[in-house]
């Protein structure tokens, strides 16, 4: 739609008038008509197109016709004015008897200039010039609309700091990390007196995002020599836009001009903020000397911050993470061999940093976020603070690595804010709707549980606000440490939707042991000749009632989860694998009170695993054996090997199962991101 | 989509199952099966359908069929139980030689009841039977979804509150302004042991709405007397759900029963708020004796609370109100005529309680909420507090008339917070986009400005997430009071839009008096004969060229409203009309600081008028006299007789004019609501 500016006409008077190419001059020919007028004729000089509405009959230019009330004179110029005042147009106002020569005249002098503000609103990594669309935003592949990212990684390896943290650009790494926006014009050398540029931003949108302008190349175009004197480098990027300057005035260069500008993103979406950032730029008029500016002209970008987005298991992995502490000697070797094995690099926290909390898995997770013009990883920090807690800022934060955080306002964290508790599906397909970046996966208390625990609500709120990975809330809380990466985990297939969902399943467990039994195989032993456990024959297992209810218990809890998997991920029965896993129910979770008895695996937990590509590191289950080969591990293999996975089996016992965690908790797998553009989301 | 839940069967064994008629058990044949088992079948009692999936082939009830990976068995009943574990289903499972006899059977006792939790999704004033769409919310004639008011009237009279502020229900009145909500079941006359019916909120919900349940009613379906005795009644209605009780059981009736609640809103939609309340009930289950029960049912409504509507002029009068003062006799003589001669109700705020106060228009705004069941006027009380701030709590609030406020965190509060700053335009279209319940329009300062005046951010936000009258921010800081309702109302006319624009205009104003001149009454005086006011001719006004500055500078600010008015109402020129008014520039405004020069009316400002039906009370402009009569006042006759409008012109000079005000500022109407129903919206 063309913006239209009404224009007052002063008859006797020239007056002066800036016209934007592209927008529309209304003026109404009655208003500042002399008394008496009856009729007017128009004339312009060659650039000024202009029609009557309505259309006298038998109009030819400076001839009279009549002045009805509301006529109107629409005028448009179609380039840029190579001087002040270069284009005329003037109205004649004649009475009743046209011979009796005219009454006054109403001149304009017009300035026509082309100013837009762009950026790269189609997503090609470029910034075209005056997109129609760049004012508003749509998802999708034939969407529109420019992206920010939140500069939340640290240029600076001293001192460090997320770059939203210091409104300045000391190192020119950093602009590659926001989006570029460009003012263009094209006019006379100059803007006549009084008039100015202005760019300007809500006081809402300053602050999640600010605006720097690039000085770095000078109005003739050759580059300056970037001084890398830190106070000289700042003057070439001077903040323009932030929370302290709402509104500033940009220099008209003259002739036909391009000038750069850097928009940083300052926060992620979250529950009060959708993402949603507006920039305007707009021309002032002095309208007479003494009083404010009015903007006759504004031109708007519409950027929307780029979300927090998850890495399923299904992506590749490019380096693992774990601990050394005093006691996983063991451990860290086989994980060594594994991740060496799959030729990806293995990052070892060492107990200085780690201060003796192994739990890689619940301390971090790893995502990025994207843009058309740059990508990075992010790791958002949990709450959970315990001896990993300066890891992922001390550690990950740095060049190209962002970090963001969330952390409720009374400080009370508790064990479901721990990102075991925290994972996310493949792509999948639900009722039609896509989710090409999967879907988010907490674990929470039922809804109907008076007292039960929870994920903080700060973190959620952060999740849901993300949008493009729409989570699942499941039932996580009766488990004693209530992640859900102790009842379920995803691995790749090479069939149906490209994964298989692994529960943990009691029943399936009961119908192995039975099996067993059945073969005559009741005496073998779980445990068999271990130090750090009781040895236990399958029939001493199958004949304890009260493991037996509490399983019943466990598999009901499981499958009230299975049930909102199928649902909400689409998934039929056959995308699903139950594995082989016994609970026990205990009491009380360490620095928790806890008065309901809650479930904890019975021996390790193979669902608990780490997934690199078709290579599982599965918690070594310790099961019976026959034959000479442990049943729950040749259950697993071929559970896997028909989707072409081999399992590992990694001996976590001591280290871990015995102390609630397992092979997935203790280690954390940063992975390629998604092929999907997470814009193209419809 | 049918929910499904997946069921264990324990072979050997029999099983008690809960199935809610409506949702589907599927249960793996192959989980539970015993070891060596190779065949199974099933058989069912008359009430159970089930079917087997993958279908096996040649399938008769009772006969073995191959048991192969992933068969499952889909469970459905059609109707409730008459007695607990009424129906019955076996799966037997065979060996590999049939002929071998029996393995273990599994047995299932199942108890069929229908649950559902029921609203008034279709929005005819009825709580429909379990409505397919009640768990979602979507707008339109074609939409669904319940509709919630925010409670916010006030049943008592005496020590009166917002009834959102007590949190028990003390008279059957209160009632109506809830919306009610069943509990309907069926099924045998208990549930089995164990079993619970529990409904639950989540923690951001409870803040925003509660449920009562009715008990008057009691379960053999006598009404009970209803006792006067005020702790009497409140056991009649106790608390069921608040942010107190996230969850709380509710009893099973038996047989064919129906439980009647109600659920009362709290808070408007906010920026924090989007005004979806959802509520669930559940059927809990106990799995083993001692451990936490599991949701095995799920029913949810969605109820969205109404959002506060504006009365644009165009909706008919009900009443006036207006101030009575010291000094205001004659402007409330002249009211009370025009009032009465339109048959409306005058309600006089006196002296005692507006304390000086005259400016009815600036401390509050009436609108309305509406539901299927139920609708009232409400108030929204302006941060602005002076002598009448008292006034919409004491005087207005009542039963069947609400009360909102919204208060800046800081308690600063300016100029453009009163009220003759928040207007509304009737229904309009624009682009192919209706609003039939008009748009909402408040004055704030330019964007560009670096120091402007605004309308408090809380009040903003409460505006723009009532969402149906999209609100537009106009340019009115340009103006000394910086009301919106100083430059534009609204009129109704036959034709077009069914409205006309009119905007004050300093143009016509200048076209007016220059015919004057030209006609040779240039003498003829302004002010003629007042003794508050000093006569000016109209040939010194022309002579005053600073003031005709300042009047170019006020129509360019006005222009830049008419400009934005167009594009936001989708209007033509011919909707608009300009009323000659001259304004001048002054420096400060009463109580507030200010540096630059900004705008008042010359003479009364024509456009400040209250319209009331065809019925206009003018202020009255006292203009210079020719044959007899105000040129001023017979242009705004001539303006308005078209559109069959006739004006009454009321002396507000002294008692307002002069005190920066006209007779909309002193005056407030309200007015019957839209015929339109909100959530058609589309």
């Amino acid at each position: 739609m063309t913006h239209t500016r009404t224009l007052r006409l002063d008859s006797g008077k020239t007056t002066n008038v800036m016209h934007v190419v592209g927008t529309e001059l209304i003026v109404n020919i009655n208003r500042s008509a002399p008394p008496q007028s009856k009729y007017f004729s128009v004339n312009g000089s060659p650039k000024v197109c202009y029609h009557i509405d309505p259309q006298p009959v038998d109009f030819a230019p400076r001839s009279p016709v009549p002045l009805v009330v509301n006529t109107v004179l629409l005028i448009t110029l179609n380039e840029a004015s190579q001087f002040e005042n270069e284009s005329k147009l003037s109205v004649q106002y004649y009475g009743e008897d046209l011979k009796k020569g005219d009454l006054k005249k109403a001149v304009l002098h017009i300035t026509a200039v082309e100013i837009s503000l762009d950026v790269d609103a189609d997503r090609d990594g470029q910034v075209e010039k005056n997109n129609p669309k760049k004012g508003s935003w749509a998802w999708g592949p034939n969407g529109h609309g420019a992206i920010l990212l939140v500069n939340c990684d640290s240029e600076r390896t001293w001192w460090k700091k997320p770059d939203t943290e210091q409104d300045q650009i000391s190192k020119v790494s950093d602009l590659k990390d926001m989006s570029q926006m460009k003012v263009r014009t094209r006019g006379p050398a100059k803007l006549p007196e009084g008039y100015a540029l202005t760019m300007h931003i809500s006081k809402g949108d300053a602050e999640s995002a600010r605006v720097f302008r690039d000085k770095s190349i000078n109005t003739d175009g050759v580059h300056n020599t970037i001084k890398y004197l830190f106070s000289a480098f700042i003057q070439h990027y001077p903040l323009v836009l932030s929370s302290k300057d709402l509104s500033k005035e940009v220099p008209y260069l003259g002739g036909a001009a391009e000038m750069n500008f850097y928009v940083e993103g300052l926060r992620f979406p979250d529950k009060d903020f959708d993402g949603l950032i507006t920039i305007h730029l707009s021309l002032l008029e002095p309208i007479v000397p003494g009083y404010p500016k009015t903007p006759i002209f504004t031109d708007t970008v519409v950027f929307r911050i780029a979300p927090w987005i998850m890495t399923p298991n299904t992506l590749r992995p490019i380096e693992v993470f774990v601990c050394s502490t005093k006691d996983n000697n063991q451990f860290l070797k086989e994980m060594t061999k594994l991740v060496q094995s799959n030729n990806l690099k293995l990052k070892v926290c060492y107990e200085y940093m780690n201060r003796g909390d192994r739990w890689m898995q619940d301390e971090l997770e790893f995502g990025y976020i994207d843009s058309p013009h740059q990508r990075f990883p992010v790791v958002l920090d949990s709450p959970r603070d315990r001896g990993l807690k300066d890891f992922p800022y001390d550690v990950l934060l740095g060049p190209d690595f962002g970090y963001v955080t969330r952390m409720p306002e009374d400080g009370e964290v508790g064990s479901l804010d721990s990102f075991g508790n925290l994972e996310v599906s493949p792509p999948v397909v639900v009722n039609g709707k896509n989710y090409p970046l999967g879907r988010v996966l907490i674990g929470v208390a039922f809804p109907t549980a008076v007292q039960g625990r929870n994920m903080a609500q700060v973190v959620q709120d952060f999740l849901w606000a993300q949008k493009v990975q729409d989570p699942i809330a499941l039932f996580s809380d009766w488990l004693a440490v209530g992640h859900v990466d102790e009842f379920m985990t995803f691995v790749p297939a090479p069939d149906r939707k490209g994964f298989r969902l692994l529960l943990a399943s009691p029943d399936a467990g009961y119908k192995l042991f039975k099996g067993l039994q059945n073969d005559g195989h009741g005496q073998a032993k779980m445990f068999e000749g271990m130090e750090s456990a009781e040895p236990i024959t399958v029939d001493k297992i199958l004949n304890n009632e009260s493991l037996q209810d509490e399983n019943i218990y466990v598999q009901s809890c499981i499958d009230w989860n299975r049930d909102l998997l199928k649902r909400e991920l689409g998934l039929d029965d056959e995308d699903i694998i139950d594995v082989p896993i016994l609970f026990k129910l205990v009491t009380g979770e360490d620095g928790e009170k806890l008065e309901e008895k809650r479930a904890l695996a019975y021996y390790p937990d193979m669902v608990n695993m780490i997934v690199l590509g078709k290579s599982l590191g599965v918690p070594k289950p310790f099961g019976p054996q026959v034959n000479g080969r442990c049943v729950l591990e040749a259950e697993m293999c071929s559970l896997m090997e028909g989707l072409g996975l081999t399992c590992t089996f990694i001996d976590d016992f001591a280290s871990y199962h015995q102390q609630m965690g397992e092979v997935h908790c203790g280690s954390n797998v940063r992975r390629e991101p998604f092929d999907f553009k997470w814009w193209n989301l419809e």
